[in-house]
């Protein structure tokens, strides 16, 4: 077990790490915009400023004068410090997305296969073809990689392989390491989701969110106090598969009654089988297809699907109560198909009333809901980012698992 | 919405309640073993106990040799430094404990009403009634103490008054403060039981705990990165609250199918009227006279009381597993009805069996947990003592609601 230790140097790194956000936040700033915005005293903010200075992260971009007094020095996040790369692998598919240090996006670069890249050599060569094609076209070269992002959908901690995942690859990337000749990083979407969230979205103003990511699986990603919650061995955020009927229909993970037996794409479809064995939805394809065809259908008004939708919105709704009774965030973000046009204006206020219904006491009073798009690939990259920051020195954070 | 902020005052705030908990939980030391327990640096620790010297909340205690080397100084907490109360209330039941600086307790005093206590002045003239007679055996006077804690069960936050609350004394403690010429805190048990296990109990080695309260209600404190979790409205915990299953039993809440409606005391009263709706157990009361009549059958082997026991279990072990799933603990500590005797050899068994086949992946592969006594005394004394050290400006805490 892991003695919970803070060490001065964890309590400098956590300052670093907050000005490092508020600076990637405000674009060009100020050290006193900074101090302002962070509520760090200006004496620190100097000190970490410096810090960042030294190791090329911040820049400065020549005096600032606002009319009033005399022009004080610029900064911002100094964009051009590197390239970090994020690559996201499934078994059939793969991307890889090129950033400046300042997480832009440069370039991004998708391939498909045919049949499953199973072979550990096979998936490492693809993504070493793929990552170079990207570099070149953001005009790169590996060299200029402060260090690259692996995300794995499934892998890692996930129960069961919610998304196709090549067998065993997470175990042989110490192999991509020496073949690329650089620091590599892996995690899976739960935890990016949340970084980038914290790094890029709500978590410049509150400390206090919950990511949850719905697809083929289904998961949650914690920020408490400014901090990605892993937990005792990584795992923390398999918000679905907790409960959601106690003896249940069977799950992927081979728990019964899980949340993602029915919001997930497989428990979708299972609802749609139990209101019509018989409805064509059935026939099609399953994973993503499916979850298009299925909330185009409710929006085209098929009553079953209407049906299906509504009961997957209340379940929804109650699955996501639970996080409201147990965390009491102050953010939602939601990612994945409530963001579908066809669920947008059916879904939410369903979900809304289950949980103004249900929520204990004053606890969803001040909750915001937010549906926002996949940032995946910025949070490994935030990821990637924030383990060449420790290997420098700069700040301590555990980034799991370390290659 | 709160701003997540956290100044430099917030991070020194930290390094101190650090080494004041290691103090607490050492005994007599040194600066060299707080270092060493702590992680802070030498030069930091010196700091803080300089700080803690200076308001008289640790003391120097002569010289310590150890043979080797020059003596060292000896430190320890000033248990001396003043006293700190908690007050328990319910309608027809208050205990008051006198506390040393070092929350060693001094006295208790306990007192039960005929019929329900529910004026507000009533109440306060009950607390100091009561309090003043604690403070009387512990050869202490009001003006000793340094704060009193109120621990309010189903009050403040809670969804329904699951043990009978005064009504709205919570409203009126302004008054109590008052009456007091003292500084008081309130907060529910949930918090006070985490705040305990974080400062006295497993927070001695892990910074990553929930604490589970199951009596005649049922909830959860978390304890993250060695802080407890409020939440965005202080509520944070209510996994009791969460769904075990999709509309099932209609709970005291409002809500359908929550784990306290299958956990708690009316819960297992429910699964027993369940299994055989004529059980003489169902003509006795319920609360926590159930609860040991119900375990003392099952201990002397009455089937039905077997049967719902462990089904009981079951409903334990599978809503645990959700806690698991979510939060991936170090330590989960129970406090309650499994730690009765008829229950340690029966239910945990079961408990162990649900959540290793069910916790995903790794989860739950270093788990501990632990059946520890009810804290909750302890726990609002330790947080009076956090809101004494913050009001003289050692801690920045936020110590909810501040009164
Ligand atoms: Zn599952
Ligand atoms: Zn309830």
């Amino acid at each position: 077990m892991a003695v919970a230790r803070r060490t001065s140097r964890d309590i400098r790194s956590e300052s670093r790490l907050i000005v490092v956000r508020a600076l990637l936040a405000a674009g060009e700033t100020t050290r006193n915009e900074l101090a302002e915005a962070t509520g760090l005293s200006p004496a620190t903010v100097s000190t970490v400023v410096g810090d960042l200075l030294k190791y090329g992260i911040a820049a400065e971009t020549g005096l600032i004068g606002n009319g009033i007094g005399r022009p004080t020095t610029g900064l911002r996040f100094n964009a051009d410090r590197g390239r970090v790369a994020g690559v996201y692998v499934e078994d059939k598919y793969l991307e890889a997305t090129v950033f400046d240090a300042a997480l832009g996006r440069l370039a991004t670069v998708n391939a498909s296969a045919e049949t499953p890249v199973e072979e550990a050599d096979d998936v490492i060569d693809w993504i070493v073809r793929i990552l170079d094609t990207a570099l070149d076209r953001a005009g790169a070269e590996r060299g200029d990689l402060l260090g690259v992002g692996v995300l794995l959908p499934g892998g890692m901690q996930r129960p069961v392989k919610s998304a196709p995942t090549p067998g065993g690859i997470w175990l042989h990337l110490d192999r991509l390491r020496d073949r690329l000749g650089l620091p590599v990083v892996v995690d899976n979407p739960l935890k990016a989701i949340a970084t980038a969230e914290l790094w890029l979205g709500a978590g410049r103003r509150s400390g206090n969110i919950v990511t949850v990511s719905l697809g083929y699986g289904v998961g949650a990603g914690i920020v408490q106090d400014g901090a990605v919650v892993r937990g005792a061995t990584d795992s923390a955020g398999e918000w679905g598969h907790s409960l959601l009927v106690f003896d249940g229909r069977l799950c992927q993970c081979g728990r019964k009654g899980c949340v993602e037996a029915y919001i997930g794409a497989l428990g979708m479809r299972q609802t749609v089988a139990e209101l019509d064995p018989g409805h064509p939805l059935l026939d099609g394809p399953d994973g993503y297809v499916f979850l298009h065809a299925f909330t185009d259908a409710a929006e085209a008004g098929d009553p079953v699907a209407v049906a299906a939708l509504d009961r997957t919105a209340h379940y929804l709704g109650a699955a996501l109560t639970d996080l409201v009774a147990v965390l009491n965030p102050e953010v939602i973000a939601l990612t994945g198909w409530p963001d579908f046009p066809a669920c947008r204006e059916r879904v939410m206020p369903i979900v809304w009333g289950r949980i103004r219904a249900d929520a204990p006491g004053s606890a969803a009073e001040d909750l915001e809901i937010e549906l926002v798009g996949r940032h995946g690939m910025e949070g490994i990259a935030a990821i990637a980012l924030e383990r060449f920051m420790r290997d420098v020195g700069l700040v301590t954070t555990r980034v799991l698992p370390a290659l």
